[in-house]
């Protein structure tokens, strides 16, 4: 029935014509990437007068996949046919019908909403919603609302073709993968850095999802957390990304001797950081992304982010560090990692009883020159 | 009527006993603070069992306030009276009835929610619930939904006394400020920088305004921001700080002359986060928040936030990174800063009209010597 997607994309439209042209590029690859990857046959993707037409005959399992793209801000599977009154009439009292049909209503309250992209049309709109209005009121059971409304038939006309629909599907909106360049994000197989890395990627980063390892079962559940990610990811290609850190059990011992191991977790943090501050040079990427909240767990106040920032020189990227632990879990449940992020993990032994709240920058370096025998690195000059 | 406020919170009661009585004593000072300073009388301020309790015969002027006090999940004006089921009985039909008229329902629906906070009362929750029930519905028209109701009856219990309520107004969440120590916040004067502010005090963090100088319209519009985000500053004091960037005009001189006025912008929001770090050590801040989300102008891309946020080495937080233009309005709108955002402000004669987009460090580098004959600093050490 259908044979075309409406794409639709918000911000993309305010930025200047060149950057739009970039933009748009990056967007119909990234859509071309996802329906590939999902094994959906399409004839066309194109751009036109700021929206995306992707033709095919399988539009409503597109959108469900498309859905996932970022940058876009609504989808609609939609009929094309040539831009003739008699063609409209009959295809919006189709897809009328069909709609009245899955809704299971008697006598639907609809209204029409036609749009000229170009111009060529002879009608204008505020005419073709109303000769769509009295085709549908003639044939079926229905009434015009124009507030309130069980079914909205769109009608947008351009280059001598009119596109017709009865459903917007919502996207996420942000930005296009790709557009933003390159990020490292931390996983630790909680509830927050999930969400953390997922906002980054809806900016248009691509993101490169490292795990400094703890035992098999969390990585188990972390791969099951980016491969969750990863249907968000069209446009970024990132495989997840393991750390054995040698230096743990030297670390531990360490802290034991000095009776520091309250900064146990404060170092723990200090040295992801460190890795990943290695692995973003590795790939060119421009800043690390971690699921911090403001006091959410003791490792999270200033201080101890103070200290845990020196580690890298690059902006530390913190999206959920305003946010409550409810809005990351409802988040989390949206997004689909939050099932995932409760499945069972190892158990960390070496977890201090009283972690440090207020660590210290100087304490902190004592401790590290007495395990490494070296000054801490501090943002490198 | 209302003679108490019951106050409900949520993140604070999963603390440990000792953090949570810190935390319980931070709020109730900031409720204090907040009730003093609109000039709302009280009695007591005392936390019982998990929640706040303010007696006040001005209840609902005092929710009206405290639900921009943050830590506070919920609010209800209640009545307090000695915990007898005849006292209950009536206190709890009046309320009804209140209720009733201000809704203007011939038959209201409703429920009734007891809990026994404290055990000593004779009756169980239910039972309680089944009588306040039954004399509401002998004595009005009604009828008992449990699950689609338009009033529904709250009665706490604890230590022989009875809180009866018919409103639960939400509050923020969050955490009360004072609990996170300081960060410096740079107003703008635009919509995006006072959220990024809203964010972090929601979070417990006191914030010291602080505003680079572009002129007196601007400089107007930015301190009735900051006298708006005040209102929810209950706990922290901070005066907006102006500063007056003395090597303004030397920057742009320079750039001019070496051609690179496209690196204006990243100069100057170096420069602000130079100031912001300044300041910072003087109150003893430790970090810096910015408005900046990514992608959002070519200001904020990747490449221009790390030169950016080489000026410190205090951690930069960046609330809404990770969030679409129309999101930040929509939070901007909730928290009443967006219409003065959009208040006039000085024209910026010195705006390139291509500013650059993938700054590049070395080449700031070189800009900034020839500038200051010094190195930037970069993270110091």
């Amino acid at each position: 029935m259908f044979n075309v997607v409406i794409v639709r994309y918000g911000e993309i439209g305010t930025k200047s014509r060149q950057t739009r042209r970039w933009f748009e590029n990056i967007l119909m690859n990234n859509i071309r990437e996802a329906l590939v990857s999902e094994g959906i046959e399409f004839k066309k993707i194109e751009a036109r007068h700021g929206r995306v037409l992707v033709k095919t005959n399988r539009a409503r399992e597109s959108v469900e996949v498309l859905s996932r793209v970022f940058g876009i801000v609504s989808l609609s599977p939609a009929m094309e046919v040539d831009a003739e009154m008699e063609k409209i009439n009959r295809t919006s009292l189709k897809l009328f019908r069909k709609m009245k049909r899955e809704l299971g209503l008697e006598r639907p309250r609809f209204r029409v909403t036609a749009r000229r992209i170009t111009k060529e049309f002879p009608l204008k709109s505020p005419e073709v919603q109303a000769k769509v209005g009295e085709y549908i009121l003639e044939n079926e059971e229905s009434e015009v609302n124009l507030h309130e409304y069980d079914v909205e038939v769109g009608v947008e006309l351009m280059e001598g073709r009119a596109y017709i629909y009865v459903e917007k599907v919502r996207g996420w909106g942000g930005l296009p993968i790709g557009t933003q360049g390159k990020v490292v994000a931390l996983l630790s197989g909680g509830i927050d850095s999930p969400v953390a890395a997922f906002l980054m990627m809806k900016r248009g980063v691509e993101v490169i999802p490292v795990h400094i390892y703890m035992g098999e079962k969390t990585l188990e559940k972390v791969r099951k957390i980016w491969s969750q990610l990863k249907k968000y990811g069209y446009g970024g290609k990132g495989e997840l990304i393991v750390i054995k850190p040698k230096e743990r059990e030297k670390i531990i011992q360490k802290l034991k001797e000095l009776k520091k191991e309250k900064y146990t977790c404060v170092f723990c943090k200090y040295m992801m950081v460190k890795h990943a501050d290695r692995i973003a040079r590795e790939f060119g990427a421009k800043g690390i992304v971690m699921g911090d909240s403001l006091g959410q767990v003791a490792s999270q106040t200033l201080e101890n982010m103070y200290i845990v920032s020196q580690a890298t020189d690059l902006p530390i990227y913190r999206p959920l560090i305003g946010l409550d632990k409810e809005e990351i879990v409802e988040m989390a449940k949206r997004i689909g990692t939050f099932e995932l992020s409760t499945l069972p993990e190892d158990e960390i032994p070496f977890i201090p009883k009283h972690p440090v709240i207020r660590g210290s920058w100087e304490e902190f370096k004592k401790i590290y020159r007495a395990v490494f025998e070296e000054e801490p690195r501090k943002r490198e000059c």
